[in-house]
């Protein structure tokens, strides 16, 4: 488990350098936006890289990631620095690894899946000496995602329902366990992945951690094999729920979402399409996590009937 | 002249009934933008309009509009409980009359151009009794659209420049009389207007009101003939400098916004164009005025290369 410790250390490190970012109403739905959409570097991924990189001292660092925790994890090393290398899949969308080399770090390309993308990212830092920063399975980084739930319940103090992407479970165990310490233990905390790579509904009904082929869907930040070691725990300790939603139901969300002002990812849409799909209204928070889309692809997704 | 007590009357009749929308930074352009495009209705005229609707008593209303002020008269109107019609011109685009009549307004149409737009609907609250509310040229209508000024200056105590959209002139009225009120006396405030609807660049040139043709610019929400008779002087008197910008800068700006995160419509990019267009940064906030635009029209802006 986090500790409330753990997690105020983690917003200590990261004032000034992370956007505290907006809540935003979405349309008319009655649903409350927390813009992690809007953060530095695209997503919520940045407070994880940056509380890691700094907890974990001044060494090069290397990562495994689908595009936003590679960029953050480049963002954060730059900031401070220090060299990086990030893992991607030949299947890392063109926009997120040209992004990625934008931010200056080294980019090493494995064949698809989570499982060989982050193990080999652990046998490169092993050989090169460099420190490892997991996508999600680490306290670090699990306690930066978790600012955002302190955010949350500080901007809406009477929150009921917070309904988060769940990918490897980092974001969503990090904000857990920062909104239901203390006076917030009767808020509903709901997850939300896509229908293709539903790991986590999976490994929750089995009681232990499944794992799946690496999933096909637009959602490229939530295609994980299974949850993480020290996420799952946590997760399932803390969760309500966590439901399934459709590619199709994903991008009727980025719809509702564009028309309120704001552009997602489509990963980024998950909790919206949750809450929608759960009839949810006044009293929810959706976390945005991210907006890194090439205007191709987002065109794609809006502009056709 | 605006009066602080004006502006402050505007800000007590809105409070609760708009958002305090946030400001964002612009990617990494080191400019900020203070986000009209998250507020109810999809721009900033529901405060004008909800002032005005507040202000005059409970009378049927009566607006002329290229779009975002009708749709934000007929909101306030609804939740005031009173019949509003809003006077368009069959250019109209066909997304905004949508949302104007789903917002429960009579909608009448004229022909093309703002003069006999502002016309019709001046004889029509005659003929029918009903409380005229235009789009920019009413004390009211001018102090609500100023509360923006009163928010940017408490959310960005160190701002220099504040850089807004020109069409009729009252959201820069308001904002210029706001800012530069007291302390804020160095605050830059510039303006932004399409180069087919120059008229404010060209009547400050003149050093009185010219009048131009209908301009053709996908800025229709700034397609106005002419500067306001009310709003004109306290531009004249207070506002630093107004620029043009060409339909292309306004689209590069769409794609620089949608990076950031943030739908806007074209009138919504203007300032961040001319922002651009004059090297400004840091210190700078660049009003977005709205985000209502059809995804069909968004697809096309920012997915062409």
């Amino acid at each position: 488990m986090l500790t409330v410790a753990e997690l105020a250390a983690a917003a200590t490190r990261l004032a000034g350098r992370v956007e505290h970012t907006p809540i935003v109403a979405v349309g008319s739905t009655g649903l409350l936006a927390k813009c992690e959409n809007l953060q530095r570097s695209g997503s919520f991924k940045i407070r994880g890289a940056t509380n890691a990189v700094l907890g974990l001292g001044p060494a090069a660092v290397v990562t495994a990631s689908s595009g936003n925790h590679g960029l953050a994890v480049a963002s954060a090393a730059r900031e401070a620095g220090i060299p990086a290398t990030v893992v991607m899949t030949t299947e890392t969308e063109p926009f997120k690894r040209a992004a990625v080399e934008a931010a200056g770090a080294r980019v090493v390309f494995t064949a698809p899946g989570s499982d060989v993308r982050n193990r080999t990212a652990a046998e490169l830092a092993e050989a090169e000496g460099a420190t490892l920063i997991p996508p999600y399975d680490h306290p670090l980084v699990m306690a930066g995602q978790g600012t955002i739930g302190l955010e949350i319940v500080a901007q809406v103090p009477d929150v009921a329902t917070v309904v988060v992407p769940v990918g490897g479970g980092g974001l969503i165990s990090g904000i857990a366990s920062a909104v239901r310490a203390g006076e917030g233990a009767h808020i509903r905390v709901l997850g939300v992945e896509p229908a293709a790579g539903d790991d986590t509904v999976r490994s929750l009904r089995a009681g232990h951690r499944v794992h799946i082929e690496p999933p096909r869907t637009i959602c490229d930040g939530a295609a994980v094999q299974s949850p993480g070691e020290l996420t799952f725990p946590i997760l399932a300790a803390l969760v309500d729920e966590v439901i399934a939603v459709t590619d199709a139901e994903v991008i009727a969300a980025m719809r509702v979402l564009f028309a309120a002002g704001l552009v997602v990812e489509p990963t980024g849409a998950l909790a919206v399409a949750g809450a929608l799909a759960l009839g949810l209204g006044a009293g929810t928070v959706c976390v945005l996590s991210g907006r890194n889309v090439s205007p191709e692809a987002f065109a794609g997704y809006i502009g056709t009937p």
